[in-house]
């Protein structure tokens, strides 16, 4: 499983209050922390700030953490002049979060992932929002990956994200995002699919059992991207164990060295 | 999902000195307990005793715990006197736990089922032991039910076990339980399936990830009846996410209620 921590994000408060005041030290603890736990590649997100605000935010954010640690971040914002800005001082191949088929954030993303040969991660939606059901999901994805692979990205440089609405109003809605996860794998063979997991379970008490179980699903479904708090160490340790007993993790070798880590200790 | 009660079972300790000592007042707690945590059945288990204490001890065990729950028990013992003398006492519809295809357990059980009108637990198992592979899981399995259901049996009273071994040493092995899970329901539409899910993480460290995962996994592969500690309350908030992602649990109202009822509350 390729880990991408997920903790710098503005929406936590403590981060907003870090990026405000360019808290360098902070933001690089959060980072090395991340790091140790597990993660491969941070992602950096300002969205709560004002979009003048952003792209400067993110550009020192991206230099800031990798002054810090030695990963490739996932660059998050649905703002053009914000991922340019971030992607100008990024070192490594970074992971662009995201494009989809709204609008014009197609265009405007495209020739930026072909200027920096960046990876990107691929949002299940379209001009009609979010796909009202696996047969609409299906459509727009494999609409979308085309239309990168026309463009000529290569398949293993798109994360697909099947994106997920709330069992707590939506029914089916994980049933749904599953079923698109299999059969986008089939139809496209080789293409990551990548979740934040989360939202499965807005509105709904004690998020966080709703989430695991999501996430043990997504993996069995070929979920091979996470976007996740790598410090939850309950979680992670549902993934090893879940990749040990889906046979990806051949004499459970992975497992057996985050134990002897002191990576397996959440309740 | 249908919950059974593991805990008073002779190999833990605390039971197996109250079996001993007729510690009426702690098997009782025992029961209570489990019974209020979400357990709509008990196992009972004096294994560990010689094979002449076991039938008095488990009719001893039968009477203790229905004195002091409404609930019908899971009769655990390859031992046919033990089942007989427990099944004599028993008030309601017991589960046998369990049948097999093995040697003369077949034939010792089969009549204890039809004179005391109880559903059964089959093990996948026969005179070869523990099925070495998926194929041949799924010829023991099939041929053990269509046995029981020759003999009269219906197919709402069969609670299938597909047997785990740990993935620690026999790789593979949770792949091919979960398939076989799924296979035997599709072959036996209606087949209830039953599994104790610790084997899956003998002999590895921090088990519980792995149970845990494999839970999750289970359910979606049809699993409906668990045998379990229902006091580990992250383990029961797993099922009620699991039951709730999968639409088996329409609106959350399941997870809603155990929420309400101060049941999810695992870290």
């Amino acid at each position: 499983m390729f880990i991408i921590g997920e903790r710098i994000n503005s929406t936590r408060q403590f981060i907003a209050r870090a990026v405000q005041v360019k808290d360098t030290a902070f933001i690089q603890a959060e980072a090395k922390m991340q790091v140790n736990a597990g993660a491969r590649m941070l992602d950096v997100n300002c969205g709560t700030l004002t979009r003048e605000e952003e792209p400067s935010c993110l550009e020192w954010l991206v230099k800031t953490v990798q002054e810090a640690v030695d990963v490739p971040l996932c660059i998050d914002s649905p703002n053009p002049a914000a991922l340019a800005a971030a992607l100008a001082v990024h070192r490594g191949r970074a992971l662009i979060n995201s494009i989809s088929a709204e609008g014009e954030r197609y265009s405007h993303v495209l020739p930026l992932i072909k200027e920096y040969g960046a990876a990107v991660v691929a949002l299940c939606m379209d001009e009609r929002g979010l796909p009202k059901d696996g047969i609409q999901a299906m459509e727009t994805g494999s609409k979308l990956i085309n239309r990168l692979l026309d463009d000529g990205l290569p398949l293993e440089d798109i994360y697909f994200d099947p994106l997920i609405r709330s069992v707590g109003t939506s029914t089916g809605a994980a049933l749904n995002a599953l079923q698109t996860m299999s059969e986008m794998r089939e139809q496209f063979p080789g293409l990551h699919l990548v979740s934040g997991l989360s939202n499965v379970s807005h509105g709904l008490p004690e998020r966080r059992h709703l989430n695991r179980a999501f996430l043990v699903l997504s993996i069995e479904h070929g979920l091979d991207t996470v976007i996740i708090d790598p410090t939850d160490s309950t979680a992670m340790a549902l993934i090893y164990a879940t990749e040990a007993l889906l046979d990806r993790d051949r004499f459970c070798l992975e497992y057996i060295r985050a134990f002897r880590q002191g990576r397996l200790g959440g309740k």
